[in-house]
Formats: C-alpha cells, structure tokens, sequence
C-alpha cells in the first residue's frame, strides 16, 4: 500500500514521518502526471504545490482552519488530502469538480476561480471567528504571487492590517508567473527577494535545522517563543512585500522543503496575529516535460502523453487562432492598434502579436479593472486598444467599461474569449452573463461572430469603430464550420435560410446560429417555414430584425448567455418600440449556475437542442394561435403592419 | 479688479508674482464660499485644493500636459482657472458641472467621478504619448489619500513602475480623509510621515528657500540637476509609499505653501520618469465652519448660511435617514448582523448603528470589491453583513457579488442608496443600472421600497433571508410621502389602486408607485381601468403579477432605472412563460448618460410624468386592438386563461 492510500483525511499526516511525507509527496506527483494526463486540468499549478499542500494539512486543522485557494485550480492535492482520490472523471459530470466544490467536501471553502478574491474572504471570516468566539480558528489564504497584481488583494491588506487581533495567515505561493511570468515592479520586488541572500540562508538553515533534530527538536523550536521572534524580526526588513502596511512577513522558503515550511507555517500559526508566509515554488515541479514549456509550464493540459507530455487531443483550429492570426493583420495596416491582455496573453491568442509587434502589447497583470481604464486613457491619446480577456473576468471590470470607455466615448474594442457555455471548468468559469451584463451599456457594439469568416470581418469592423466600445466575443474551443449567408441585408443582417412561408423568424446568435438552422431544417419537416438570421452585430438591434420580424408568425432569440436581462428581452423591446406585437421566444441559458459537465451536455439540460426547440416552436404554432403583428399608435414609430404567414398543416 | 478676473486661462498665471498668487489664493477661497454656499455643491475638497491647483497650472501646461482630477468633485479651482468662472448655475441644467467635462473645456480629460481610477487613466495617456511621438508632454494625476485605498490604484502603480521613460507626475493629495478619516494600513502609513520630521523641515526650507532668493533664485535651483537629485534622494527612502515599486517619491510637501509646491512639481517635472508627489493639504482650509465640522469637513453641502455653514436647505426626512433608524432597531435583536461601508459611513446612513454597535461597523476604505468579497467571508463566519454603499458604485462589484456571494449562496444584504436619477451630480452619479445589472445575478432578490414604511419592512424581510444576497434600493433625497396599500396580496404584492375595470395593470417599483397612480388618476378620467401594485420585491417576479397581468389587456412597468434588460424585460419574460401574452409596455430611463439637471427635469425629458405615460395608454388602449391573454401549449407552464376586461368609451 502506498501512503497515498492511507490518506483518508489530512490528519491522517500526523502520524508521518519526514520521509513518509516525502515519499507521500513524490507519489502525488506520479498520481497527478498519470491522472491528469489522461483528463486533462490544471497540471503544472498542482505540481508545483504539492509539498506546500502537505504541510498546510499537516499545521492546520482544516476544516476547522478553512484553507482558502485563491482561483482554486491548484487545489488538486488539497483533494487528493481530505478524501477525495477518485480523479477518474475529473471536470467530466459526476466527476471531482477542477476548483475546490463545497458540495464535495467540507474541506472546500471558495468555489470561484477568479483571481485575488482570497485574502477579502480570509478578511472576512477571521472577522467573523473573532466576533463569535472562535478566535483559536485558523484562516489561512493561499494566493499566487500572481493574484497579487490584482487590486483585490491590495484592498484586502489594508484591512487586514487594521485588525491584528487574529490568526490569519496568507501563504504567498510565489512561481514567479501567472499563466506566463507575472509582471509589473511587485514582481521585480519578488525576484529580488528570491534572489536574495536571506533566501538561500533560510533554505539552508532549515535543511540543517531539519536534519539535525528530527520531528522533536522541531517541535522544541517551536515552543520557544523568543526564538519565534527572533525569526520573525530576521526576515520582516527591507525584503518585506507591504512593509508600510505593518503585516507581519515570513520567508522566504523554499516551498518544496518539506521540514522548512512545516516549521515556517508553525511559526506563522503561532504569532497570533496576521502574517505573511512567502513561499518560492516551481510550477511544474518534478515533471520535466511541464518543466521545458516556457510558455506556461502545463498550466493546464488537455490529455496528453504522460512521457513525453505531446498532446493528444485533436488540434482543430480554434476560435482564440482565428483571433490571433486576424489581429496580426490588423496590426499590420493599423499602427495605432495595440493589445492589452490580464496576465493571459497566450491563452488570449495575444502570442502572435506580440512576436511581431513585441512593443505594442500591454500584459498589465491580473488586473481587468486596469486594463480597462487605462484602455480608455490610451485611446485618448489617440490609439485603439483592443482587449483581450476571457468573457468571465469581463464581470470585473463593468463598472470601468461603463464610466472609463462608454462615457468617455472612447474607441476600445474587448475581445471575449469563452464566452458562453465554456463546461469542464464550472460555474465561474462559464461566460454566460457578458450580453446580458455589456449590452446595458449606453454606446456599445456588440458583435458575436458565427464562423471564422465572420470572426475575421467583425473584428476588423469593431477597429474601425472610433468612438464607443466594441465587443467581439466569441467561445472556447474549436471555430465553428463555416456557414455562408445566402444575402446579406442592407444593415449587416445575414439570411443564413429562407423558408416556403414565412412563420417563424430564428435569430441565431454567434455559435447559435448552426443551431437555428438545425431548428429551422426540423421545422421545415413539420410544413413551418423558417427565415434564419445571423445579426452580426447584436447591439444595437438592426433595423432588418424589426422588418423581418413584422413579416413573421413567431420569433425565436436564441443566445449562449442567460435569459434573463439577454439580448433576446432587447429584441422584444425594439420591436415593441417599433409597434411589432409578433410573439418572441427568448431562448438562452438558466438564470442559474451551471456545475461543470461537457458544453454538449449543459446545453442540452438547458433545452438549447435543435430537437426540443422545434418541438416547442411545433406545439406553439399548431395548438394555439400566435399573436400577430398589428398597427400600434401614439409612440411616436413607424407603424408596420406585414403580411402574416400562413401556417399549413404539418407534413406528418 | 481682482487678480482672479484677470485668468482667463493657465497660461495668466505664469506672470504673477509671488504675493499675486498667494492673493489669488484668497480670492478663490472667498469666491467659493460665496457661490458654494449659493448653489450647494463640493466645498471642502476644492478649499483643500487651492493652493495646489494653481501650483499645478502654474507649473504645468494644460491642456498640453493633461491634469487627471480623481473623483473630479475638486476640480473647481480648476475650473475657475481655466476660463470657467460663472458658478451662478453650478450643477444645474445648464449651468457648470460638478465635475470635470470635455464639453465644458479641452482642459477637462476624465469625467468620471468614480474613485481610484486616475492612476490607470494617466498610465493609458502617457504611454499613449510615447508611443506616438509626444513624450516631452506630461501626464499629471491628482488622487486623494482616499482613493489610494482602492485596488485600482495599486494595479496601476504595479504597471506605471514597468514603463519608466515616460513624464508622469502623480499628485498625491493627502488630507487623511476620503469622506471621514481614511481607513487602513496605507492610512496609518501616511500618517507617519506626516507627523515625521522630513515633513517639517522640507516645509520650513522651501519656505526659507522663496524667502531668500525668490523667483529667480528658485530657476537657478532648478536648473541645478544634481541638487535635484540630491533632493529627490533625500525624501526617497523609508517614507515611500510604494517602496517596492520603485516609483521615485517627492516630499511630503506643505500643500498650502504655493513656493513649495510650485518648487516640488518643478523637480516632479524635470524628473523624466514616474514620480509621486505627496502634497499634505487640509480640507476646508480657510472657512472655519468647514473646518470645525469634524464628520466630513463640508465634504458636500446644499445651501448654505456662508458666514456661520448653517444649512439652509430643508431638513426633511430622507430615505437614508429610515434606512439608518431601521438598521439600529435590526441591530438590536439580531447580534449577528454587521454594517460595511466602503469610506462613506454618514453619507450611507451608517453613523447611528456606528455609534450604537461601534465594533459591529467595517469601513473598508474606498473598495467596493473587497468589501462585497469580504461579506461573503462575514457571512461564511455566520454573521450577517450589510453593505450600504451608493447604488452607483455598486457597479464596481459586480463580478464579487456574483461570485463570491451568490455563487457561494451567502446571506448579505446590499443596500443601495441613491438608486435611479440623482440629479446634478450627473452621469456618474446617477443609479440607473442597479436593477439591470443586479437581476441577473442567480439567487438575488431585489426589493425597491416606496415609502418609508416599506423601506423598514423590506429591509427587515432582507436580513432574514439567510442563503442568497438581497439587495434594497432607494433613491436619492427626501422619503415619498407614504402610500397605503389597499390589499396585500399572499405573495407580498401590495395593491395600491383598483379601477372600475381591470384595463391596465401598473407596476410602479419604488418611488414609482407614486407615478403609477398618478398615471392610473390621469388613465380613470378617460374611463381606462387600471390596477397599481408595487411588488416589494421586484427580483424573482411575484406568481400574482403573473395572475393580474392575465386580467388585464396592457401591462405598463414603471423603474427608475435604464429599460434596456431592466425589470420591465423580465416582468415580460416570466409572463411569456406562463403563456400570457398580455402586451407589456417596459418604461424606464433612456439607454444613454444622463446628464447634471434636476431630478424633476431628466425625468420628463425621459417621458416618465403620469401626462406623457397616461397620453401613450390612452392612444394605445383606444387607437388598437390590445392583445389579448391566450392559452399557450407545450411549455411546460400552467396555462393561463383569464377573463378578459372591457374597455368602454372614454368620459370625455
């Protein structure tokens, strides 16, 4: 039996020796290499924490010392510690989830995987112990040196610093990177301090500490506390990160020595007041293949060759390549257009602009909220910033897309990658709120491509737009087959399908519009007849939309975002607007989160399959009577009163 | 004539000699008491702010060299120097802005008046200006010690340290306040230095240096460029802010002494690379009744007694006021319910449960992310956090109100005052997204009270709820006379108005309820029967709107907030899914930025007054056929077949 095996909850580690640790910690390697290599998640953020996991389990108590992992992709051996070794169906349904999921244990503390939150939450409940009695509770903060570049935690310090009575300790899990090498003067700070003397000094002092007295020296060591401060003050000078914030500082230490950081977080456990543990790790550890990719070290994997670490998923082109090469392009005729990324610039598709133009790319850290406003500063001074951001870290920065670019009439184009139903990574993961959450912006342009084609043409349309937001979002994966227009209407309106009559209109949003074809080819069976449209431009609403919509039976929105608030309840109010009374379908995701499963399975719990969306549209249109367009006065509009289809009696 | 009448722009500054500044100082000081206190408006930042902004016109060369005002409520002083002098209309239609505006003025950059942003905006435009040929222009911020608190700030200053080749000046305006005293670690930090000798004695020599040698022998000390290293070198040690960001740091500097300041931001100038300047200023400065008022130093003030700072204004009740009565009743039987507020204590209510409870109040400084992130915490930890915060600045937190508290299905209230059309704040101020932006958050519930009364019981009914974030939102201003309701409906709905038939049905949320039985007398006189409920909580839609939107021929929805994705969209959507299809008419506030006016004057410019909506009823009810409920198949919904009313001749 391995000692893997014999982890069935982390307290199952006090009983370990040093080497039994290191051993534990060598087989988790191996576990982790075998098992995500065969799902695919997030491989080299976990090797690189795999000793740091250990000896948090091992000095805390968790649950009752929460452990909080800040974006929670690196808490595969946090699983693997509190019973939960089942990898099989990792971020499959009915798998382990690849964040921690209080559903799953109640090990698991903070779900969402979007950066910087930790410390605001380690804030937050250690106030809570200490107004409800529990002050001997740990709470402890795993953040990446990374999610440090990210405002939230700046927030967090200053008010963590303000209430020292408490035992709060942030674990500063320091690799030098967030997806790529983190950026910005907090990094240079941190690289000194790697580089520094006192680094190499405590490494080695605790190797010799550790060798030297074994599990019971250590723990006399620990009793003295003089001693405790003598450490303590040795490395809180010059090396600390928020000297002028008063937060106590730790380190640094080698984060894969096993006995340094087990004497180091039982330091930090004992000071009874907020510290700072800093950690230096290699991400990737002990995995050579994640070792030579410079790029981003196997932040996460699809399956790949666990020897060689080759991928072996299928390498479709996807939507994020398309992004990429059109950019460059542009790049090449406009050379006011630059790129802003948040930390993510490969996974962005950002990697090639940048090769060719290496200076006209701005990586400003996980900071969407900056990026954004200082977008809008950068085309006041008369450039065109495109930012590329997944569509879920979108939701950081409204409140600066609104008041920074929107009010300042400022030309920036956002490119949203992962917008919509994205799947394994779960609900903050999913970009499903961008339309519902952008299109209330005054003067934005939102434009959701179908197809590469459209990908392409869209963007160059969202630069050439001088003065308001443009959106160009589009979803995770392999670009969509090609679907040409069979006319394209005067305002940018492509007709993708006519049908023999004209009942029901199908608005087919971005990806959504194979999918109102394939809803229209079912209806077209039943004798309905289906006018599909891509609008291209979602927001604002064309004019041909209303026209077409006058002439129709029935409209049916379909959106890869929510329902509620969606582009589809826009729809509805333009042609309520324009005096059209014709009956919409608002067709989109739950107003709810969505657990991670595969994007087909997601989309099919929601209803969004051509099958079920027919037989709606069937039972709508043959057992009732749909409303029908009709004159409205006194709103001031154009008055439309189309032609109203016939409906025929199905072909069955 | 007065020194101040002989500036028309910046550039008459540079012939003043040293006693005409220190006049024209004076002079602006007296001209805003006088006019302030006419109009209403930001008094003690801009007294604060004198000396400094005619020190940075002097030395800099706007609109050439871009000056950046954090928040923008001090920017009047610098209104008045460049060309802006009538303040007769301050903040009312028509007249000056609040805050800077690019119609106003070419010197007038960022509009904004959300905190915190600066930073990003002068990192944008002077990196902008580099890329294209105009380094030698200068970018100048002017941030409070306030708004340092928030996150963006320091995302900005981690990028500004990256991009040293550039002329940025960030003028760091240290009052130690934002409302009231600022919070935190960086706080306590600045205060230190404060206090520090350094403070002291570069104040006293700058003064002694412009006694001495004068205006020339203040040139001759510039030009000497090693002094000026010297110089730099001597304040740039532990007393850096951002030590670890290497951003070079001048002062502190007395920020009423103009020699002083004019010396400093001349090194700023000449120093080439990013440089902070940390000027201590006194809000209120020179107006005794400002500076004898402890709570927020006139940070805002109405009309105004301008010998002795008495309010002039009436002093009816306002929402804020109930919200912070109830809140101390709440607080009395429920130990585990906590107040949050983001640097605005008074101005959110939060003064009385403060002064009752006072370790039950977190002020998290100017960070409205953290402080939703944080409850999230709060609430993990048992206790039940209410965040008061302006519904504007709401915006800033989406993302953590959907991930950190929904997703994790956290039971904190969000109370949002100044909700809807604020008036002469303009654009930025107003709280027109809430709703829109809020709904879409799964699990949120949203209540919007009309009336004092309800304002208390909603706010009760939003603590109880113990598993999803509840948010209430009230206007601005005096609380609506209260509106009785004539039935309460089993789900909570509150009729206020029957007609003799059931034509209409009116939703009026919040204050709106006033509206809607204004329109619903106006709708009676013309013989239309209408219905007004106020739903209380709006988000999820009641089962009984559903009911009564089945009897009635048109649903009007009535929110102060935008129509786009609003409310009214999804009033409509939940009565398509029960298969209603009564027509449903979605008033609200345009889809654009609204500019400073009354709250009386955007409103009817926005065509919701009972004239204009009962005008539009009328013409649709009598000039139409109104659609009709009708029963609808297959959607799995309760079919609804209400009876339908009739409509008769109009009285008239």
């Amino acid at each position: 039996m391995s000692v893997l095996d014999g982890i069935r909850g982390p307290r199952d580690l006090d009983a370990l020796s040093a080497a039994q640790l290191k051993e534990l910690a060598a087989e988790i390697r191996g576990f982790l290499v075998d098992n995500v290599s065969r799902t695919g998640g997030h491989l080299g953020p976990n090797l690189g924490v795999v000793e740091l996991t250990i000896a948090l389990h091992r000095v805390f108590d968790s649950p009752n010392d929460p452990i909080i992992f800040d974006t929670g992709h690196q808490s595969y051996v946090h699983k693997l510690l509190t019973g939960r070794q089942d990898f099989s169906a990792l971020r499959a349904r009915g798998g382990l989830a690849g964040y921690p999921q209080r559903a799953e244990s109640p090990h698991d503390v903070v779900e969402s995987s979007h950066a910087s939150s930790s410390l605001s939450w380690a804030d937050g409940i250690s106030r809570a112990f200490g107004r409800t009695g529990r002050s001997d509770r740990h709470v402890v903060a795993v953040v990446g040196d990374g999610a440090l570049t990210g405002g939230m935690t700046w927030e967090a310090l200053n008010n963590i610093t303000d209430d020292n009575d408490r035992n709060l300790v942030i674990v500063v899990n320091d690799n030098g990177r967030s997806y790529a090498p983190t950026i910005g003067g907090m990094a240079r700070h941190l690289n000194r301090v790697r580089m520094a003397e006192a680094y190499r000094d405590i490494s080695q002092r605790s190797s010799r500490m550790a060798g030297r007295f074994g599990a019971v020296g250590r723990a006399l060591y620990r009793g003295v506390r003089g001693g405790t401060h003598g450490f303590l003050s040795r490395f809180t000078n010059n090396s600390s990160l928020y000297s002028n914030l008063d937060i106590k500082y730790l380190g640094p230490v080698d984060g894969h020595d096993l006995p340094a950081l087990i004497e180091t977080l039982q330091l930090a456990k004992s000071y009874g007041a907020p510290v700072i543990v800093h950690a230096i790790t290699e991400k990737g550890r002990g995995y050579q293949p994640a070792l030579d990719d410079e790029a981003d070290q196997f932040h996460a994997v699809g399956r790949i060759d666990p020897a060689t670490g080759g991928s072996l998923g299928a390498s479709a082109q996807g939507w994020t390549d398309v992004f990429a090469d059109e950019l460059v392009r542009i790049g090449e005729r406009r050379p006011d257009v630059i790129a802003m990324t948040a930390a993510m610039l490969r996974p962005t598709g950002l990697a090639p602009f940048a090769e060719r133009f290496p200076d006209r790319v701005y990586d400003v850290g996980i900071a969407e909220q900056h990026a954004v406003a200082s977008a809008a500063g950068l085309a006041y001074g008369g450039l065109h910033p495109v930012v590329a951001l997944y569509s879920t870290f979108m939701n950081r920065a409204f409140d600066q897309l609104l008041m920074d670019v929107a009010l300042h009439r400022a030309g920036v184009t956002f490119v949203l990658d992962r917008a919509g139903v994205t799947g394994p990574d779960g609900p903050s993961h999913h970009g499903m709120w961008d339309l519902a959450l952008l299109h209330i912006v005054p003067q934005v342009r939102i434009a959701a491509p179908r197809d590469a084609a459209r990908l392409r043409e869209e963007l160059a349309e969202a630069v050439a737009v001088r003065d308001a937001p443009t959106v160009v979002r589009f979803p995770k994966g392999a670009v969509a087959e090609e679907i040409p227009a069979i006319e394209r209407l005067q305002d940018g309106v492509d007709v993708l399908s006519r049908g023999d009559a004209e009942d029901v209109l199908i608005v087919g949003i971005g990806p959504f519009a194979r999918l109102g074809l394939d809803v229209a080819e079912r209806l077209r069976a039943q004798g309905i007849g289906a006018t599909v449209v891509d609008p291209r431009w979602v927001v604002p609403i064309a004019g041909s939309i209303v026209e077409l919509a006058a002439r129709h039976r029935l409209v049916i929105t379909l959106e890869d975002g929510i329902r509620v608030g969606g582009i589809g309840t826009r729809v509805r109010q333009v042609l309520r607007e324009a005096g059209i009374d014709t009956a919409v379908d608002e067709l989109g995701l739950p107003d709810r989160f969505l657990d991670h499963a595969s994007r087909e399975q997601i989309l099919e719990d929601a209803g969004l399959t051509p099958a079920k969306i027919a037989q709606d549209v069937v039972s709508q249109v043959l057992g009732t009577r749909v409303p029908v367009a009709r004159p409205e006065e006194g709103r001031g509009l154009p008055t439309v009163t189309g032609p109203i289809g016939r409906l025929r009696t199905p072909g069955r």
